[in-house]
C-alpha cells in the first residue's frame, strides 16, 4: 500500500497510482484529524471524494504516529494525550476517539487503536501494553457504527515469543475480519523481527489477510510473504525516491552519485513505469542536480511500480507452486550472492 | 509556450503536456549549456530525447539569461563573457557559440543571439546595441549549420519608436523564418510597452509567426493578440502555480488565503484539467499547508491549461470575426468592470 499521510501519496496523481497498479492507499488519522480535520474529510464524502483516488483505502489507528512522539505524549487506560506537532494544542485520542475519526474518514479498512511498544521495551512494559491493547481492541469494536468499514485487530508482543502468543490467542478471539501484525521494524535486529513475523502469520487464520504494519524494503517483502504476510505499508519507496534512489532487482541504486549523469540507460530494463519507459539514468540525475520536481515525482512512481511488480512476481509465483526458488533467485541477484542469514531462514525454513 | 527552463516543465510530465494542448515547449540555451551541458542532450538525440516530450520546442539564444545576470557580465563585438550562477566559472557566450549549442540541443526553433537591453536604458545605448544585435543576427545566420531548425530574428530598440522603428526595417531585411518582439516585459510600464508592441507587431510580415518573448501574464495574451502577436512564453503560469494561486477569468485566486480552505468547488468551473475534474479548492489549498509535492504540480497544471484554453478561445473568436467583442467581454470580467486604459487601447483601437 502506498502511503499517503496527509491524503496524498506524495507527489503521486490518483490516475498515476491507477495506472501502476496500486490496490490500497494508506491514510494517516494522527495527520488528518489535526489537519486539515476530518469533518472536511467527510464533507468531502470521504477520503476517495477529498483525495480524488477511487479505490480503497485504509487507515491507520493514529496509536503509531503518538507513540513516535515521544516526550511529548501521555498514555493511560483511557487513550493517550499529546501535543499537536502542528500548534502545541493538547489533544486525546482514545479507542472511541480513533474509530469516529476513521469513520468520518470514511476508509474501506480501519485499524483498532493499539500502543506499539518502543524497541527495546521490558518484557513487563511489553505485557501490560498488551493487555491494554486488547482492552482497546474490544473498546474500538464497541464504538464502531459503520457496518461498511472491515476493522482489524493488530497483534503486539514485542519480540517476546510468550507474549506474541498471548497476544495472538486473545486477539484472533476476536474474530475481526482481518489481522495486523504490529510493533515490528520499530528499531530491532532482523534477527529479532523475523521469529516474532513467523510466529504470529503462523497463528493467525489463513482465511483472513495478515497485514505487517510499517514493513518494508524489497527484502523484507519477500522473506515476509514467504512466512505468509499479504498486506505492507511503508513510506520506505516514495521517501527514498525523493532522495534520489531508485529500487531495482540489482538493488537500491544512487541517482546523486556522478556515475549516472552520463549514463544512457533506463532506471530498470524491467519496470514497465513512466520513468522508466521515458527516461534515461542520465535525465534524472540531472533533474536531481537541478532539484527540479520531475525527478522526485518519477523516482517515487517508479519506487512503488517496483515495489508492485514485486508482489505481483510473488504472487505468480505463489500461484506456480514455485515460491521458494523464485525468492531465493530473487534474493541471489538483489544481495549479489550474499543472502542474509534471515532472509534465507524466513524463504527455506519457514516458507509456507 | 510552458518554459522548461533546465529541460523540464516544472513537476509536468510530457503525458500533461500533449493532455493539455501545449505546442510548443520552451528550454533555455543558457542553463542547459552549463548544466548537463549541450553535448549530453545532443546523445540523447536532442530536446525530444532527453526530456520525452515528443512535440515542437524553441530554444532562446542564451542572450537574456547572461544580460539578467549583470554586474557578473561583459558585453563586447565578439559576444559577452560571463560567469556561471552555478561553479563561478567563466564562459564566454558568442552569436556562433549559441547558434553551436542550440544545434545540439535541436529544437526545432531556435533564436537569434542578442543582447535585451535593460529598462530603462539612453537612447544612445539602445541604438548602440540594437545595431550590434543587427551584426550578431548575421553572425548567427553565418553560423548555422542545420537546415532543420527555423532560426528566428529578433526585434529590439526599447520603448524608442525611432529605433524600434531601425530595428524592424532592417530586422525583417533578413527574411528570418519567424520574428520575435524583444526587449519588453523588463520592467517598463504598460503605457511604454504596448505602443512598442503594437508598432513592431504591425511592422511584422503577415505570413510570419510573430512572438513576444518573455510574455506574460492573460491580460498580456489578450492586448498582445490583439495587436497581431501569436506566440508567447513565461514562467508566469507554473512559478504563480508554486506560489499558490491558481488563474481564472474572475482573476487570481490565492489558494493560501483560509476562505479556500472550505470551498467545496473546483478552482475554476470553466476548466476541463485534471485537477478542476478531480479536486476541491479545499483539498489543494490543504495540500498547500500541508506542504505537499502535488500542489504546485496541480496549481502549475491548471494554470498552463487556462492560458492553453485562453488563447484556444482568443482563436475561434477570431476565426469567428468577433476578437474585439470576446476580448472586451473576457477582460470586464477579468478587471471586475475596471479596465486598465492599456488594455482597452491594445483591443479597441488596435485591433487587427
Amino acid at each position: 500500500m502506498p502511503v499517503g499521510t496527509q491524503g496524498t501519496v506524495k507527489g503521486i496523481s490518483p490516475q498515476e497510482l491507477t495506472d501502476i497498479g496500486s490496490q490500497v492507499v494508506l491514510a494517516n488519522t494522527y495527520h488528518l484529524m489535526l489537519r486539515p480535520g476530518e469533518e472536511l474529510v467527510r464533507a468531502h464524502g470521504g477520503l476517495p471524494g477529498f483525495t480524488a483516488y477511487p479505490g480503497p483505502f485504509l487507515t491507520d489507528s493514529g496509536g503509531f504516529q503518538v507513540m513516535s512522539l515521544g516526550h511529548m505524549r501521555q498514555i493511560d487506560e483511557r487513550g493517550v494525550t499529546f501535543r499537536s506537532h502542528l500548534d502545541g494544542s493538547v489533544v486525546e485520542l482514545t479507542p472511541e476517539r480513533s474509530v469516529a475519526v476513521q469513520e468520518a474518514l470514511g476508509a474501506d479498512v480501519i485499524m483498532a487503536f493499539d500502543e506499539c511498544p518502543p524497541y527495546p521495551a521490558t518484557h513487563d512494559y511489553v505485557k501490560r501494553s498488551l493487555e491494554r491493547t486488547l482492552r482497546w481492541l474490544g473498546r474500538s469494536l464497541e464504538a464502531q457504527t459503520r457496518a461498511d468499514q472491515a476493522l482489524f485487530a493488530i497483534v503486539q508482543g514485542g519480540v517476546y515469543s510468550d507474549l506474541r502468543e498471548v497476544s495472538l490467542r486473545e486477539t484472533v478471539a476476536f474474530g475481526t475480519p482481518g489481522f495486523a501484525i504490529g510493533g515490528m521494524a520499530v528499531g530491532e535486529p532482523k534477527e529479532e523481527m523475523y521469529p516474532a513475523v513467523a510466529q504470529t502469520a503462523e497463528g493467525l487464520p489463513e482465511n483472513k489477510p495478515r497485514y505487517l504494519m510499517g514493513v518494508g524494503h524489497p527484502e523484507d517483502l519477500v522473506a515476509s510473504i514467504a512466512l505468509g504476510v499479504d498486506m505492507f505499508d511503508c513510506v520506505y519507496p516514495t521517501r527514498t525516491g525523493r532522495f534520489g534512489y531508485a529500487l531495482t532487482d540489482d538493488g537500491r541504486i544512487n541517482l546523486n552519485n556522478a556515475a549516472s549523469r552520463s549514463q544512457l540507460l533506463p532506471l530498470d530494463s524491467d519496470c514497465d513505469c513512466y520513468a522508466c519507459r521515458h527516461y534515461t539514468r542520465a535525465y534524472l540525475a540531472h533533474l536531481i542536480r537541478a532539484e527540479e520536481m520531475l525527478a522526485p515525482r518519477m523516482l517515487s512512481l517508479h519506487n512503488l511500480r517496483y515495489l508492485h511488480r514485486l508482489v505481483e512476481r510473488a504472487r505468480e509465483a505463489i500461484v506456480q507452486g514455485d515460491y521458494q526458488a523464485w525468492a531465493l533467485a530473487w534474493g541471489e541477484r538483489y544481495f549479489k550472492g550474499k543472502l542474509p542469514g534471515w532472509f534465507s531462514e524466513a524463504v527455506v525454513l519457514k516458507v509456507r
